[in-house]
């Protein structure tokens, strides 16, 4: 017997017919013999209609109309208990659903667990996980339905995790069950090597370390949410993405049918690259002729800090004189008309002639472990793209991950390119 | 100043524009210097929605096509813990109106007060209510926004208090709080004398009695729910029916803008005959030529009652040689097909000659504690309905009240002649 902790996300219960195939997949397990626990998200579309709900009632948009007062001023205590009634509504159900199927099965909000979490309420973190009842009635035979998303906070208030925080819920729940895996049942059958539909020849990866997850998470892979796999990481949860529309008798096939996310050691042929990243999200800036003095970086970067604006790539180039230098830099497309504006007033501070702003960009990444014990594989990448009169426009490095911007038009070809170079196309 | 709890009902916070409405009453309370409860219901419309899918989820229809598994099989825990979510969404969303009008507020779930229950989910009895830190952070200038309907039962599962519970959650609450009042804010400007649909000079009545309400409301006057008025009446909670649609300055009247549901001894002047009610949702069932011997009602009630079939009146009328007797009693029409069909079924059993339904009845009603101290009330109303030829089929009384059963197409005519001769048309 195994002690499992399964996932399903908001399109996996979107209706009553859907919750009732994910009691399909728990009814496969339940029948296997394993002790089960499963979290539910809401069902999709149901957090967005609530959280409408809240800034409606709160006065939204009259408010930001009127100079100011932000979303963030209001209560996350109240958008809390709001929200969270999403995950109750498809606990209860998918219970219902897994009773009339002739399983025993239960219920459990946060608070009832107690899945307790700081006071940071819209994205509080988890602070303990209580688990031995939970635990003796899972062991019991009795299916553990898990409303994610949620927890409860010091002064019993009920907190939710922010977006997608149902897998951290997941894994979180796993950890403190020592679970032998977390299932994420989601609309994809694993993490690929790159995106299918732009690489036909992409091909679905048996197993990821965590690192590499992380990197692919954050690189545009959105398959699991990176928090939850920063979690697993430091818990040593072994985490498996599997498709919940795959059928039942297929789905029997335990690990492989998706792909695991794991420790490093647990996978046994590792290629130099297992994926590749791309990102249309972001926007790059450019400041021309800054003055090449010290602190000037930090009166560029500091009003974009304050303004909650994230900076992901920075690349400096020094002028021939050596008193101006070109300032370029990526941040959330999103994000770019802000950035702009506040780069706009903090001109006389820092001092420049002209401002620049770009979203035909694209951010396209090589990442695999591998790299850490092959030297050249940038070199490789760089001579690869060249050949194909692919600019690069910036450059970031980690230990396991090289990634290059260049211009928006060639994201595929260069996708494409990697994919072959590094030996992911499938045989 | 005083404590008051104020209840609004799911047409009072169908939508986040009449939330705001509800929140202006509360306002007005709290800027008159009152410590202030308010109950909420779920949005009208929202607790149907999740009942219905709970059925869906149960599989109910196809359980109830193959034969036999009622609703009553499935899971009480499951249902009360999707269901009342609707009470947690409003709670929460009141909350933060009230906040964005500058005023403090929480929500309070039945969980979080707590509010306990008995285990009888899905129509939970209150056994007790926690009131120490709520009350404290009432005084202390905190409007607590309590979810209606909900609280918690033994095992620490979510319970629901039945059908128009959030009465009954408001009146306990009052209780628990001693407060002053329990203001029940409801789309009716209170408890009038009879439907002004059907008398144009019904009066509102600024006060009934416990007992009074009670005989009003199971005889059709649809204002108050029983429960919740039993509850009054046991712990002497002053409850207030009133309008939410009254404009906020007009509103302002206290005791005024309502019917106040009190203690006999707090109405000074008292009618007579306090209120004529009808009901048009009963059926009646004759049997013909029974058997009159000893058992033969047990053989006709027994069955019925094993059906949950309620029966109201009865009347029984002895034949001229003794030996057989025609049996007349009533059931709400809902039920009828189901009690001629248990009839049916029993026919050997009770011996009768015949079997007849209908629905063509009306219940009509005179209600009022001063019956007590008048004699000749019920001699008064046979003769008045006698004049205008209307036939009486049935009756039956308790100490404060008189009703008939009558051909429907005359039910009109008996609540105006009534409403006339016992003094309560408006001058």
């Amino acid at each position: 017997m195994s002690l499992l902790v399964l996932k399903f996300g908001g399109t996996s219960v979107a209706d009553v017919d859907r919750i009732r195939k994910a009691a399909s997949h728990v009814k496969r397990e339940v029948d296997a013999g394993h002790a089960i626990a499963v979290v539910v998200s809401a069902m999709a579309g149901h957090t967005n209609q609530l959280v409408a709900l809240v800034e409606q009632a709160w006065g939204f948009k009259e408010r930001s109309q009127n100079g100011g007062e932000a979303s963030a001023h209001y209560d996350g205590r109240e958008y809390d208990a709001v929200v969270s009634s999403g995950e109750q509504v498809t606990s209860g159900l998918l219970a219902l659903v897994l009773q009339s199927m002739g399983l025993k099965a239960r219920s459990w909000q946060g608070w009832q667990i107690p899945l307790q979490t700081d006071a940071a309420h819209r994205a509080a973190r988890i602070t303990g996980v209580g688990v031995d009842d939970l635990k003796a009635r899972m062991l019991d035979g009795e299916v553990a339905v898990v409303a994610g998303f949620q927890g409860i906070a010091p002064g019993n208030r009920i907190s939710t995790l922010g977006r997608g925080g149902s897998d951290t819920s997941a894994v979180a729940l796993a950890a403190a069950l020592s679970a032998d895996r977390c299932d994420i049942y989601t609309d994809v059958d694993g993490v690929y090597t790159t995106d299918p539909r732009v690489v036909p020849k992409a091909h679905r990866l048996a197993r990821i370390s965590y690192e590499e997850m992380l990197e692919m998470a954050s690189q545009g892979a959105k398959v699991l949410q990176t928090r939850s796999v920063e979690l697993a990481m430091q818990k040593g949860v072994r985490v498996l993405v599997r498709s919940s529309f795959d059928a039942p008798d297929q789905a029997g096939l335990g690990e492989a049918a998706g792909t695991l996310v794991c420790n490093e050691d647990e996978i046994v042929e590792q290629n130099v690259v297992s994926g590749i990243a791309y990102a249309r999200d972001e926007a790059k800036v450019t400041l021309l002729k800054v003055a090449d003095k010290p602190g000037v970086a930090a009166q560029v970067f500091g009003p974009l800090a304050e303004a909650n604006i994230n900076v992901d790539m920075i690349v400096q180039n020094v002028s021939e004189d050596g008193r101006y230098t070109d300032l370029t830099f990526t941040v959330q497309s999103a994000d770019l008309d802000r950035a702009l504006e506040v780069l706009r007033k903090a001109k006389d501070a820092i001092g420049y002639l002209d401002l620049r702003g770009s979203t035909d960009i694209a951010k396209v990444s090589a990442i695999g472990v591998g790299m850490r014990s092959h030297a050249g594989v940038a070199a490789q990448m760089f001579s690869a793209l060249a050949e194909k009169g692919i600019n690069i426009e910036a450059i970031s490095t980690s230990e396991i991950k090289i990634s290059v911007l260049i211009d928006a038009a060639y994201a595929e070809l260069a996708v494409r390119t990697l994919h072959s170079l590094f030996g992911l196309d499938s045989r």
